[in-house]
């Protein structure tokens, strides 16, 4: 099956090579008649932007949203909503003299060996400009879960063995800059007002679908739900959540290591989702490779890149997660017989 | 979208109640002509029960496997497989005496929010039974998969904190027996012989389906690729893997932290995946929890359970792997138009 | 994709050949809390069986349904129903004589050349036997149609050229019969009682996934919606459907040739689909073919077949109809966003 | 599930109100390495543009074809191809004094009741502009399928009861026109080329999978294969098609009645398949209905329009036809064993 379109009753088609014309998204299955605020979204898609305080490279992206379809004044027609932003600043030159040596750590390769060619003018499909297209579906169903109860608290909780926000992040970060190297992060998104009853068992368990969609942004390499690592050296007695209390609205309980998911159903709890941020592959210290006719080569990668990705991928990881969710909540509209009576009454 | 199927051109639906008249599956999409060894797929199924010396329970599941249709003897007719096992031994006493109580860290309570009411005798779809329609698929695909040169090496790689080959495990695990507790453990699966190319961007993308797919397991709750968690704490110049060759079979490279996957597709080198398995909430010490009608209980689980449920879960990992890679072995056919040329030429 | 399973929300996934051990449906995404009259469903499932007075074929099929899963005391548990029947009158010798024929108008050739290998005892995938899946889970979906308000009236308009319901049409059959022919008929069905609003433009229109789903029937030649056929030689001023009133219900109108949708979407009318059904292709009289080696032969089919089916495919037509709106029924419960809020508030 | 994607292998996601800012379509899962000519893609689309010679409006659309992502010196890179047509000639005027009106045989209604909302600014993705994404979408894979072998011959075969190359056809359309009046039409498209074994039973079909897609277009009212509707009122012994002989292309036959698939998967044979058209809506002459507040009112619809829609629709016709054949055609690739051990070698 053709991979670019994610969802079931909201689908998000992502398109766009990272040097192309354009990158964009088609948003279809969203409900009708929900007032979008276009400034919000705008400020939604600029947290995916690098910040060189921490981190980030210096490269500007101006990313005007452009509506094609499915909105009137700025409201939802429940048609594919489509909005596209110009690939403007399409510098290659970069790219250019590196365009014949495969990098470690990127895609360059698998494209190659998958499709037999790919758009050597940048990282194409592979980029992270690609994650373009999913904040900004993202930052639309972000609003509606907002005003259905929903919202996320999210954070970069570690980059490298330090908390997130530790006031000596930048000085390490600038000290790997100063190395030519970068380094990983975990990012943790905390969902919090989410009913009980999400998920569809057995294999579109509310756990299953969101490590899928959080797995399938590039940077991520792991994934856990509440304290999932954690579990694997765990006793039942420590891991279990004790229940203090049962209503229609979810559980509450004295812990939540399941973090909200339970036999992949969410409980009502805060949900709970680590991402595991591999570091960028792009570094300037010397790498081996080979080139395209398989000559060994070493490799230092020109350009300004990031140091650690986390803080960037954060707004994607909440952004996918925010897409499954919703699509979960349709789901479970008719989760039982007595609601389909109630709606068709 | 209703959940019990999973895949696409090829289609596994999973049905039955743990403690219902049946349990078992209906494969869609295998390919016509190829000869099934069913005294393998026994033994495969076999892999899924408890190992007595091993921390498993003493309870014996019978699973004669009744072949209900697709297979013409023994060969797939390309029409749906469908295999069943009738669930004999259904002792419910255990459940009669706690089936108003919720158990904590199990399905009880959030299958009763979501549907507003379950089979209480036993744990219906959340039971571990539900896993036997997985490995019988699961089994199926990897006698193929093993026919196109695929194989699967798996393990448990960690008892809590013990290696699983450990010779201490046993005692370990009889120690928290004893305490009536349970341990959690790491199932870890490397696939050998994987073409390159595999995964379909940007959303169907190798690891981000196998992700989905293990995690979708009940006692799942956190997936890694490669050695993804350590991606999180790693300099990029020691978690790129160096690249010595690329051939049309994929890249060779001094490492495999990747876990054969770059953006979103297989390298041809050992695709590796870690899942992070919790303890097991059935547990005879005592825990808080509340009844139906919330009203504070002590409950201490009754009846024998493993205590470490990771030696169980490995086949399902690794079936679940089997199925999503064959799927992505079909998408990649039609990957370049000079392979539709030459199919249908 | 693998093609047995149909919808998404409720997904129907048949299998089994006519010959084997068994035929049956995995129905999954049926909502919870739904109590079913298994009368009732056994009732349903009985109009599928041939009528002798009226062009059927005295073969007897003892269809017991045996529930694998999914109910609990007659109660929809939410999880997958599974319903199968033993294919126990296997009688093959009819077909060991003509097992290396193809016999015209028959699926025997599709499917060697498409697979390979098929089960020659009898139709396979290809009879008519695989129906009975169609309308167990139709029967299911039809009683909580019911419930909701819709219901079905549903005939055959025409047995060749004569009315269905004329009283010479059984003397009609009777003497074709005797010439060894067979004839196609008519199916109409009427359904009353829906909602405006259900199906998703532009693909997955009301009358799109209607036809789509009736075509599949393996009888059916074409499909029409309203008066669909006449509408290519009508005038624009005879063919729309004037209004007269409109409400949330719907519309009301001074016609109805459009069927009931307009656009691809319901409009609270009546909806109204004709299915042309070909002749049994299965004829006494002789007929040119050829061997499976190519040899040109006569073939006269043996054994008794039904003169005209559309009385038996009838109630597949209904019920394919049934589980597509069923489908449609779920999608629309989020088509507002107003919607979301009420069910989520 | 959202509508606006259709297919699997092959993802076509169409978007775009008529008088938005823009129409276009994502086309996924295109195997990559093809060479486009987009000069011959051009003149496909232009098909569907009215000819004023031939019962067609006046208006002018220009459509200029913009190229977002997924071509390379125009060759396909594997990745979804992007395409948009900006909706420059948005005249509006005709559409604003009737916006608060009920348009017989249109979707101003149904829309409203589904969303509550509508772009009144035309017919939003309810007007034939919609169509305008398939065709792009159909001839990008025409090209396809021509390089495998698979060649179209369509043509409008009947408008009302005139033949559709008859020389009085000019005159008649005049006529109506002249009348403030339109006619349907028949569209008749065969497919040459295509190999035995497409389509997936039961619920994939050749059959039900082209004709669901027929008929989500807009003005088809009634499909048929091959004599479809001519079935319900033959005899078997006319109706079935002699085989004269098999080969590994497919059979040889007689005649061919079943146009070309039996039991759903194609024989080999020419593919033919019949679109009823219904007569433009939008008419002259006085009709009644009523305003969006339940007012009766007379109307005639301003502006001039299409007589006969089905010159206009019979490329719409073919590129669906096309868009699912090239799913079968790549569905097929995994049909038996062997050709995956012959790929996967």
């Amino acid at each position: 099956m053709a991979g670019s379109t994610f969802g079931n009753n909201i689908r998000v088609t992502s398109f766009g090579e990272s040097h192309g014309r354009a990158t964009g998204c088609v948003i279809d299955g969203l409900p009708a008649g929900f007032k979008l605020d276009l400034k919000e979204l705008k400020s939604y898609v600029a947290r995916r932007k690098p910040d060189p305080e921490n981190g980030g490279t210096n490269r500007i992206e101006e990313d005007e949203l452009i509506i094609l379809s499915g909105l009137l004044d700025e409201t939802t027609l429940g048609t594919p909503l489509t909005i596209m932003v110009e690939n403007k600043d399409v510098k290659s030159s970069d790219y250019e003299e590196i365009k014949d040596i495969y990098r470690p750590g990127h895609g360059d390769v698998t494209y190659d060996l998958k499709y037999g060619l790919r758009d050597e003018n940048g990282g194409g499909r592979a980029s992270g400009r690609e994650t373009l297209s999913r904040v900004i579906a993202g930052g639309i169903v972000v609003q509606m879960l907002k005003a259905l109860g929903v919202s996320f608290e999210s954070k970069v909780s570690y980059i490298g063995f330090m908390h997130g926000n530790d006031e000596a992040v930048k000085g390490y970060l600038d000290q790997i800059r100063n190395e030519g190297d970068s380094m990983g992060g975990i990012c943790e998104v905390c969902v919090k007002g989410l009913r009980a009853g999400l998920g569809e068992p057995v294999f579109r368990k509310a756990d299953a679908l969101l490590t899928g969609a959080v797995m399938s942004i590039g940077a991520v390499k792991a994934v856990e739900i509440g304290d999932g690592i954690q579990a694997s050296t765990s006793f039942g007695s420590d891991f279990n959540d004790e229940i203090t209390e049962v209503s229609e609205n979810g559980i509450k309980a004295g812990s939540n290591h399941a973090g909200g998911i339970l036999a992949g159903i969410t409980t009502g709890q805060d949900l709970v989702l680590k991402a595991h941020i591999k570091p960028v592959p792009s570094i300037r210290k010397d790498q081996h490779t080979v080139t395209k006719d398989n000559s060994p080569v070493i490799l230092s990668v020109p350009g300004r890149h990031d140091v650690c990705i986390a803080p960037r991928v954060l707004v994607v990881v909440e952004a996918m997660m925010a897409i499954s969710l919703m699509d979960l909540m349709m789901d479970n509209m008719h989760s039982k017989f007595s609601s389909m009576e109630e709606f068709y009454k």
